[in-house]
């Protein structure tokens, strides 16, 4: 394909527009405190759905826009990490995890009732994978499902579900089968349901804004129209599920990064020393140098990605890479901007001191650092 | 010199038995509280003077033991460190950077008076010398005090000053000459003195667990028997007080790596994926042995300078290189501990949670990675 001039068209321009402005004015002025407090009210996701925002990429008979737009979806999560809180945009956007299964293999039924809701904010989704002994080895998972006549009966656990607290919908991996990754199902839960709890709220080094918490499935019965695509096969769908995910976490990691190095380079302009802004020290200067240099080279290939998804293109190693990748310099580039701004840039009313403790958790979440290696040697023929 | 078989003889041996019950009994049962508000009794000072280990490496006169035995106080400080939280040792150490100068330099009537009560942990001590305009500068701080008569009125301000918040004395970097390292002093002020007044607790990534604060001076007067040193030499007092503090911070660093390294090894023995404990995988097999490798060269290379100030000879390039190589590889450690125990790792029920945020600052504090390179190069004729 010929290259073009940018990712983004105007009607991407009008997403950036439409959510800056919507940081600006219903984020920024609270998020210190949402911080602080370790949580955001619930009214912003009633305030996002009717800004449109959380709809954009979903089909517009469930509410949402832009179906199958690629980059307006890239545009919106790019310009909501403006707010400088990881936690929040992963609060806020759990339902990019938990609900793309239901839109796309759920029945008609479900589908028709759970995403209208969900796209207008009105009700909160997690997805609800990783389990307490383990969260890479998803063939694997033990939460058990037993059919009994047109229900399921759930056993088990689930732990560092994101929005997990208080979600009113939770896509689970559950084993109605044998063992390995062809006894796998996704089913709905809904809050509320008998046999159904939810654990404590758990403290994290980040992610604060946003709740993670211990799910407890105790002979937890859901109907089996809850059945999400068809049985046993439900490993397939949590794996192409990954696939963006892990393009969102790229692009958090990327904007991260933009906004640790917007940070860093006012800080070296403004902050003197021996007499001179410390961007004059040769080797701060180099090091900005360096992290404009890894920050450009990583938000091209994710781009990059981004594009040939949208083209339909098969890129599994490649969006392991641009994970592995993008993640890896937001930790560098995090490290580095807290060392240039001194003392400053570990008090917590620095942004920067946010940033690097939230990016920890992107070569963590979604698949580890060295499961997107696995993936990518396989790839390889390795 | 022969090499000594081990840096540590019999009596440090019996420090270490000491120190390591008393954290046993009187931090670790609390540590995790203290942590999440901020804050530790005050009265742990006193059981640390009781059980006598805030003396160690004090003269005798004032309550103190084992002066001039550098690794008495290795051993003391490794072993407070296995309390886990670098904000805890940075409190209760603050002495260790505030009263040197007292006992080496200030007039004798102050030193017996103000050295044995800090020794006993009545009363706390701080050192201020960084300001809000920059910490790197030192001969450039702007803080003046004026003589007059028999007082010095200072004005100016300080910040980030470990136990500022409640700290009874404070040896404070003034400046009583003209411009540059020459016209540098120490004077010592008391809480109460009127026009010093504290600011806010300030938050931070991490050693939550220890206060740091904003000091405002707004013509407060301080007799002159107050000054520690010679007028307009305190310069060299400072960079000499600074030595002792890199040596600290270097060994916070290495047993911040021994933690992380440990934690590590447990989980990768004990948590298991894809059928076999996680250690068993090459690459967090190989990752460890790093680790290892990286904690043994950085240890010996501290103790190896530790012994050189014991024999009192000058180490000013090598302490600036152990402190730079500590806090780097504790820094990686740290982050690979987190790695290794994947979502477990960024929960803050895990140490290593703590010691990754704990760490960020040791590149930063006492002189940045910067400075340290700075110094280094200079004393390679650069
Ligand atoms: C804040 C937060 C939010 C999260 C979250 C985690 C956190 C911390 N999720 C869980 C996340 O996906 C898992 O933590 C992650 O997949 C790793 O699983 P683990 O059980 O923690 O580590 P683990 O026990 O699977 O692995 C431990 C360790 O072993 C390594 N490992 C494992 N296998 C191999 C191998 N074959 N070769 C080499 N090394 C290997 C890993 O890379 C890692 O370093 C999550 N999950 C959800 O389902 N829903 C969510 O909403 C969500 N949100
Ligand atoms: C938690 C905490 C506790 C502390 C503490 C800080 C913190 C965060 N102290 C302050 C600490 O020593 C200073 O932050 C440190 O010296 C750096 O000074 P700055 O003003 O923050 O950075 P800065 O403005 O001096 O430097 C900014 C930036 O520029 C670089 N830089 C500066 N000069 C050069 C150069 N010539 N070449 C290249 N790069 C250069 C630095 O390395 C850094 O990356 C401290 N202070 C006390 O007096 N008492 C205490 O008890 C104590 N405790």
């Amino acid at each position: 394909m010929a290259a073009p001039q940018s990712y983004f068209d105007d009607s991407h321009q009008l997403i950036r527009d439409s959510v800056r402005r919507f940081v600006e004015r219903e984020i920024l002025p609270h998020i210190d405190e949402w911080e602080e407090t370790e949580e955001f009210p619930r009214e912003l996701y009633r305030k996002a759905g009717a800004a449109g925002i959380l709809g954009i990429g979903y089909p517009e008979q469930y509410g949402g826009s832009h179906e199958g737009d690629v980059f307006a979806k890239v545009a919106a999560s790019e310009e909501l990490m403006r707010c400088g809180s990881g936690g929040l945009v992963a609060g806020l956007g759990s339902l990019d995890i938990g609900l793309p299964p239901i839109v796309k293999w759920a029945k008609p039924a479900v589908r028709e009732r759970v995403a209208p809701q969900v796209l207008a904010g009105e009700k909160i989704m997690a997805l609800a994978v990783t389990e307490p002994s383990g969260g890479s080895d998803v063939a694997n998972l033990k939460t058990r499902a037993v059919r009994d006549g047109d229900h399921y009966r759930i056993s088990g656990s689930k732990t560092f579900i994101t929005s997990g607290v208080r979600a009113d919908y939770y896509t689970v991996a559950v084993r109605t089968g044998g063992e390995g990754f062809g006894g796998v199902s996704l089913l709905l839960v809904e809050k509320g349901t008998p046999g159904f709890s939810v654990g404590r709220k758990l403290k994290k080094m980040g992610w604060w804004a946003s709740d993670t918490a211990e799910l407890f499935f105790d002979d937890c019965k859901v109907p089996v129209e809850n059945l999400i695509g068809v049985e046993n096969a439900g490993f397939a769908c949590i794996m192409a599920n990954f696939q963006s995910e892990r393009l969102s976490l790229a692009i958090m990691a990327n904007m991260t990064a933009q906004l640790a190095l917007e940070e860093s380079l006012k800080w070296a302009r403004e902050r003197q020393a021996f007499g001179k802004p410390v961007g004059k020290f040769q080797v701060l200067k180099h090091r900005l140098a360096e992290m404009a240099t890894q920050l450009e080279v990583s938000r091209e290939f994710t781009y990059r990605q981004a594009a040939q998804m949208a083209a339909g293109r098969s890129v599994i190693k490649e969006i392991s890479m641009a994970k592995n990748f993008a993640t890896d310099i937001a930790d560098r580039l995090t490290y580095d901007a807290v060392q240039i701004m001194g003392g400053m840039g570990y008090m917590r009313e620095s942004l920067v001191e946010r940033l690097y403790r939230d990016n920890r958790i992107l070569s963590i979440g979604g698949g580890t650092r060295e499961i997107m290696n696995e993936i990518i040697a396989k790839q390889m023929g390795l």
